[in-house]
């Protein structure tokens, strides 16, 4: 029974831990403390402070602070970390006080145990390695968490981004395959002039290649860090050499293009960074909720709703209404857009509550932004593949609304005059009849001319529809 | 190796499952399409889901609908699931799109599986026991749903409640010790006129108290609910002994105060009570954010700051600073209630966002008001238990405070009248002085009337301080 | 020219003053200190706080702590401001610095000046009535601001609980016209089972209502005063007789059943009600924006859209497109209630924000609320005059997308059996006729017993449609 | 009495005018239907919707489609409205449905009448001068209004980013005046190590550096225009010509870098880009907020608070404690800057919710966007001339605040080893003696040898203090 766990101890008093914990007293008490959402920390997280920690092992090996079998074991520990492994170990909740001070010693106990191991100790036995004097060694929380969230953020912004080019890509080809469909286009819900589905696609797609762009560009404002600055940004006890050093090492560990921040005290409070990468999330959030709303519409029916396009069937829509097929994707994807927003907001909360010399509240904005920019990336993927690539244009169905609107009416104006352009949209009001039936009706068109007018090539491109042709020698 | 599977079918294809999986196809194509969040459908919600089967199943089977053998299967597997078993096989993400169906479907498809398993048949073997035709009989995930996400929200809502007791008790608990412990109030961080830490603390606990009393009573608007409203809320094809029968029952089996909607159409796509609640709970989040940075504030130092008040040490703060404690339990709370702030946000956007006859995001209203209440109940209770009950005033801190502070001149204004009582204050701002001393400078009062003067008793109530004492016989 | 200024001075100097302004120099150090946003703080906040000081002058003169003449020349003139008189004078930003400090002053200068007018003096002349020491005689601003700030938010509360019955009424109007225009529902966006058009006016007018009640209970919450606990709540330098018939008299003169808050301190700085009442501003809100999205949905088209509603044109709605008419007032009221959802936020920050013995933020919290009830209130009195009391039905475009649509299905499935409807649903999809047409021919139901199978009260209410003729002597 | 009214007429009817009134019949029904909030369109988005007008008259001149008589009086007419002239003409609630036709129709009128009277003639006579056909001709509300508000939102970005150059500026020149005030740093309110005040401005500096840049860079995802997309954004009826022209000119005429948007359907559909600017804005914002606080922190006092700086005295802060001074300027900044959260709250409501081929919720976009930007402007200009430039530091505050603390321990600890550094710290607040007394009790260094240690440059660059000391000779 004894056997099973150990005994740690702290300022506060000891603690029993599972023999087989990586984990220290630190991490028990703040686990205990913050039990309080079921989110753990993001893996992101945890994976780029461990490859902070290499960086700032090898730094202190070879400033001669650390001795490199030591170091070498907190090396190879934080780097199987930093690629994923234990896992588990990484108990404390996301929403933990502290400034992510749990965090950091929850990534310090778990590397100090498992070099411990590496050097054929036992757990526990911090005279071999300790979490603190050895593996946070240089550091403080306030420069490690910080450097970390940009690390992790970069990371996933990297996929978002990718995530949009798959769907822009998907629009693209939908693009192409339906230029030729031509159809009504409808401004504040009313039936307004032709358009084709092809150029709606156009316009979903530039939404995300701006986002794509957008978040593309914004990686670079997160490569400041102030790793080196100690508890408040001046570096008090961290030397020159280790700073400059140690973010050499960072950019090599990670590939990407660190820099130090040069006001690290303004690194170590200031977190506004966030909230302009959120926003940006945001901004890609917003145009998902339009275009999953403009899916919606036009799949609306089959039968009594728009009906302009038919989404893949992807599952049972109704137990009770046999048949029925919902636009699950463009749902999903407007839910989690809304989550976005919503941790958007949370984000902001966090950040303008910053005090003098640090922000207390990155844990929130790191429980917030990291799942954002993965659920929008999954999102937006699974759009792409089950949803996007696998709509179906009706084009009857476009092409009656379009007969029937009288948004073609624009179109013969300038042919027939304003007059009675307008007295043709009334007699189809007050008739009922489709507006192409009753401009043959009138004698001014044959149904040939108004098909040539009306061809998407026409009536889709500025300028005078039917203008074009006549340039043409007949 | 084929053992190890099971197939099962629907309208769309075949599918693969495990062997040992209760869930059946729907969830798993489910699964799949929305795999965006790590967040599963909450536990309550699958419990409440649950319930409202066993519900269903009792009444089929008195009215004749349902085979009794099959509907007591279905029934006791039901209850499983609603007192929390077989939770690993909820699998569907709680972003997932379909307004709820899919969650249905895994609840139908497990509780089929279960239900088999208890007839002696083997899972997938729906002749036994259909997940649709049996236990999702007379019901549609449309008043399922919104039923189900009812109940869960009263449950959690009631421990909310609950945990708002159980911190307002802690926090007059302090009123009552701190109840003479003098020192300056602040009006906009600057120093005003004399209270009581006691005063200050009752303060806190009559804004939770409020929170308590609101959220106590919102519980009676979430218990409107329309089951038996079938898909848009007409009751197509449920009758009304159905529908009076299951509610009934219903109220029997949670003890919850159930009542029909007697509008259904409009339970069916009408969400605004989540709004309304959700409202609330942001209320109460408010207030906790507002105590904690009291808290945060008051506790600041221990040597450059308020240091009126000394929070219990939970957890060592820093790795660079030996003896450094942070308020960790306030910033904790703090967070919870930006994340709850930012999900009311999330359940807006959703509720808002409904169209026609249902509301397809109320999984995001799901995924967002019962974590939203479970953390704020937990953050609650773990603020009153690890940090309010630790909390130690410092009255000397407190005193000097308030004896250095020019609160005290508006105490003797009414006895020596404005224009001194200016000259005493700017005296002492000109030489540094605490007011005290200034005064007693002035011999306007010797050190003990000054003191009977500004007993709590005197300067914390209302009334010109000092008036008091002249009607007690000398 | 010298005529026309007069020269005030206050601690920090002199400052010339237009000679027939009735604000002073306060006032005027505020307008430029805060001119910030274009908005000035609100008409409905200025009158409470004159209300204030009417109650605060007669309880002053009762106790004899004032001159009765002086008293009775502030009693007229701010009876003047409390009735909507010189509402110019009123120049500080609403978002204002200062915990309310300057509107305080603004209205006192504004009232000292016109009883000095009164009592035959000339303005400026505050040895005759001066704006502290008389106007604001025992009061504080932290106890006058927060009591008129719930004045005039029930006062506006009052003018939305009525908007919400006269939108309610003419929802239930139309609700009774359109009782007998079946249609089709439809969820997520898809075509469902038959729905009255009465009944989807119904739901809303069903939600609308709950707003309706919902606001005007939540007033009672507001009623909890402040006044007479000056400074932080304490009530130092306010006697008690004063205290109590301070209320009572403002009880008495806004005919408001104001009651004082026990806990004073609370009542200082706690503003938590106003997140609660905000709360339930945005439900309506969040039901409005629905609402209003249905009825963009309805009555899209005209052609190409659902077109089952006419919204009244009210005004030309393209330049470009003749004919076009818009949903001009359903857009207004979306962007009113987006507007107050936006407000809520404004709310939830400036409440979060408080800090000790007194919010700071208050301003915010009036300049948000108080706009936001206004805005919705003419919102919602536009949206039912204009909008819905003329809303016509499209009978015809309602039965013919019903019989279109696979909805009917539904209803003839228990009399036909699951697996024939399900032949019959696939064979309308496959063959792209309507649904009904599909059902006649296959000779199952001649087209009379169809049309009684399909009457509003067959598929609309609770139960299998046709069981309920079937009761009756044939 | 006739003399004083004119009737005008449109497709719904009749209505008398103001004789004297520039707008017409389209505007007075817009103004009666929109009724709602206290807030009038932005007079920045009236004046560059006229500039707009302004291009559009010179290329249809130009393009000979208009006559120059009338297509100059156009020119002027809009050129004085572009200047801010006649702007108690605009007359619509900036919270109008109709996607801003109305605020483009209230445009034309007034154009149109003021045109009507340079040539000659009285107001409404649209024989003249027509407000669509002359005045509009070319041009959609879908065109000009995304167009007009991208130019306001770059006019009024440019003043915000000024406004960030003027506050940094003076942020800056207080981080060189306090250079040498050494202080306590805080983190998480807790005392922590050394720092400078002028440290602390140089991050409150750096913040808003990063905001000015951000703003000043974002500009130019404005530039793309949608005009000569007309009412979708495929240009129908307007011809290629007058769309490159009409972009020249009014590249000319506003000195900005406008550019066709070469998806002109994207550019009419989706308002994203909205979001984007608003969320830097946000990201501003939050700094404000933070610095505020700062500011409120430090000053707070000035006996009983941190009391580390003094803001000047911009007015009296309590009629019942005299001599209280509020920390107003910094108030009021947060509460603009919350505001501006709020604002892109509703920002982002509105972008969301479009739909298909417009955005008709753009009217909310400007109605918050304009003014959260001139708010900012405004609050970051009176805050650096009314309260930045006036602080001044309370060295011996931040001495003492900082002798008494255990920060400095931290910096003997590399000198005398972290076990004796905890026995002082321990002393010191066993003994409740500032911490400076105790280690010069303990005889380790010489009060001359502490000041040497403690010096600015030694302990808040980065290094052990006290190392450079030793490289010089002794």
């Amino acid at each position: 029974m004894d056997l099973e766990y150990r005994t740690e101890q702290d300022v506060i008093g000891t603690r029993k831990l599972p023999i087989n914990a990586y984990y220290g007293i630190h991490t028990l008490r703040a686990a205990e403390n913050f039990n309080v959402s079921s989110q753990l920390v993001h893996p992101e997280l945890v994976k780029a402070m461990a490859v902070v920690k290499q960086a700032a092992a090898e730094t202190n090996i070879s400033l001669g602070k650390l001795d490199p079998q030591i170091g070498n074991a907190i090396f190879q520990a934080a780097m199987e970390v930093a690629e994923g492994q234990m896992t588990e170990q990484f108990i404390v909740d996301a929403l933990q006080g502290g400034a992510g001070t749990s965090t950091n010693m929850n990534v310090n106990e778990v590397i100090a145990n498992r070099a411990i191991e590496i050097l054929g100790g036992k757990k526990g036995d911090y005279d071999l390695v300790h979490p603190i004097n050895h593996v946070n060694m240089s550091q403080s929380t306030n420069d490690v968490y910080p450097t970390a969230l940009r690390i992790a953020a970069i990371r996933l912004l990297v996929h978002l981004s990718t995530a949009c080019a798959t769907l822009q890509g998907a629009l693209q080809a939908k693009e192409a395959e339906f230029a030729g469909v031509l159809k009504v286009g409808r401004t504040e819900m009313q039936d307004a002039v032709p358009i084709t589905l092809g150029q709606e696609f156009s316009a979903w797609a530039e939404a995300i290649a701006r986002d794509r762009w957008r978040l593309y560009k914004v990686e670079e404002r997160l490569r400041q860090i102030n790793l080196g600055g100690t508890a408040v940004g001046t570096g008090l006890n961290a030397e020159r050499k280790y700073i400059y050093s140690v973010i050499e090492r960072l950019r090599a560990l990670t590939g990407l293009g660190l820099a130090r921040n040069e006001n690290m005290i303004d690194g170590t409070q200031n977190a506004d960074v966030f909230v302009e990468v959120s926003g940006l999330v945001k901004a890609c959030a917003a145009s998902l909720v339009k275009i999953a709303g403009d899916l919606r519409l036009l799949s609306s029916g089959p039968r009594a709703g728009f009906g302009e396009i038919r989404l893949p069937d992807l599952q049972a829509g109704s137990s009770i209404m046999p048949g029925k097929v919902n636009p699950v994707m463009p749902e999903m994807a407007t839910q989690v857009a809304y989550q976005a927003m919503a941790q958007d907001l949370a984000i902001t909360l966090a950040v303008q509550a910053g005090q003098l010399e640090l922000n207390a509240f990155l844990p929130l904005v790191a429980a917030n932004l990291l799942p954002a920019m993965e659920s929008l990336s999954k999102a937006m993927l699974l759009l792409a593949e089950r949803c996007i690539k696998g709509i179906e244009a009706v084009p009857d169905k476009c092409l009656e609304h379009l007969h029937n609107s009288v948004g073609i009416i624009t179109v013969i104006s300038p042919h027939v005059g304003y007059d009675i352009a307008s007295e043709l949209a009334k007699k189809a009001l007050r008739t009922g009849k489709p507006v192409r039936e009753v401009i043959l009706e009138a004698g001014l068109f044959t149904g040939e001319e108004l098909d040539q007018l009306l061809r998407p090539e026409e009536v889709t491109r500025p300028g005078i529809a039917g203008t074009r042709k006549k340039k043409q020698p007949s």
